[in-house]
């Protein structure tokens, strides 16, 4: 998807909501597994059906589809292939390897499947992230500063030469390895108070903000210092909609949640 | 599996040759695609049958599966299911993301495959990697300095307040995350002179080395300063044994491949 298309989408709806699909067989709900093949899938199925006209992007999390063996894989893929051309995907894989092994994440995700995006995990530098940059209107979205606690055990350090944080070394760095038009970063929305110098780096790439809802990150603080004039952000929530209700209705309380969500996006236009 | 196992096998064989199995579909050889339905598992296998003498451990590299699909993980699942389990399974997956995540990947690859170990990225910090130490004799091998020219972007940083470079700050804080009986890291042998100083920080830890062969590391210089008492080092070639020939010979021509660097090892004991 190019850049143009995901900002007028975001326009139109007026939200930047991903939804994010970690479909958590523990928590997917039980009718599903009585009368469908694949209730991982035929949840999906019915999150998508019921969110899409709420959110401009989904994030199925690889993670829980590999812990299923195969049969996991089998409905990553069709969860991909059901979601809609409108809506942007992220693979959410944080992959990241030597150049050609990288180069086979890149074609599982954007030729075996048709996504728009693979979050990748910077460790490994130019050469791990370069090949995914390859491929026309697909994008990068590289770890920047994380949601999740173990964010300040290395995120932090400082060093000595430059002065940065090594967040702060990954987005300026990374920035030349790709352009606006390719490349993402995720910035965890449990660190409100850092978007407005993150944004002081990169003030015009998109961000991919997870951490609202359950890891208890506000929506508030991150849109004030994160939005740029193209919105710029794509703000996550998983197991808040996908699990707002593990019963028979749990589609209906996503399309609630998420349309709450939405509401609330909305009024930052 | 324990260590002491890993340890009884490496002095048995005098060997502490890994395999990597990067299944690159387009040089597997030809001829397996007319013969069998399951051509990358049929390539691994054979390679399997004709290296196991000479090694200690494999190492599949998931990305070269994911890129074909759901047919990759299937020839994955069967391959990792196929090595016999007197050698170490390494799913070389450079995985690793907030905890309840990182929890999913070790089962996708402790409980729904039966590795040993999984390479993980340590950027997300601890609640990204302990999930994975949860499990009985299973190994997390982190990304300390890796064999690739992107190493140097992030890799050597030097904190301000340590006065450390960020590959050695990992070594350090990751070490207290488990044991010498569960933790493992990766050390590329294209950087043969960081050894010795590498191993004055994480003396008793194996070291996974990959760079060996295509990549051009050395192996006298890694093995004279990276060596411990228990030989400590897992030192993996891929291309360099599973590519030796790309014709019908292949087999023969890998086992002669592996044969001859684990007889360069056993002059090391």
């Amino acid at each position: 998807m190019k850049r143009a298309d995901l900002v007028e989408q975001i326009f139109t709806k007026k939200s930047f909501l991903c939804v994010g699909l970690d479909a958590d067989i523990s928590r997917v709900p039980r009718h599903l597994f009585d009368t469908h093949e694949d209730p991982i899938f035929e949840f999906n199925k019915q999150i998508i059906d019921a969110t899409a006209p709420y959110c401009v992007a989904y994030k199925p999390n690889t993670a829980f589809y590999e812990a299923q063996g195969v049969a996991g894989w089998i409905s990553l893929q069709k969860t991909i292939e059901y979601i809609p051309k409108t809506h942007f995907i992220i693979a959410d894989a944080k992959r990241g390897d030597i150049g050609n092994t990288s180069r086979q994440y890149a074609k599982a995700f954007f030729e075996s499947m048709p996504c728009d995006a693979v979050t990748v995990a910077p460790y490994m530098g130019e050469d791990s992230v370069a090949p995914f940059l390859e491929f026309d209107n697909k994008w990068v979205i590289v770890l920047g500063l994380t949601s999740n606690k173990g964010s300040s055990d290395f995120q932090f350090l400082k060093d000595t030469q430059s002065g940065k944080l090594f967040y702060q070394e990954v987005l300026e760095k990374t920035q030349a390895w790709g352009s606006i038009d390719n490349l993402m970063y995720v910035v965890g929305a449990t660190h409100p108070e850092k978007f407005e110098e993150i944004r002081q780096i990169i003030p015009d790439h998109f961000l991919l903000v997870p951490g609202v809802g359950a890891q208890g990150g506000d929506l508030d603080g991150l849109v004030k210092y994160g939005k740029n004039k193209e919105i710029g952000l794509l703000v996550n929530s998983s197991r808040g909609i996908i699990f707002a209700d593990e019963g028979p209705q749990f589609a209906e309380a996503a399309a609630e949640a998420a349309q709450s969500l939405s509401k609330r996006m909305a009024a930052y236009f």
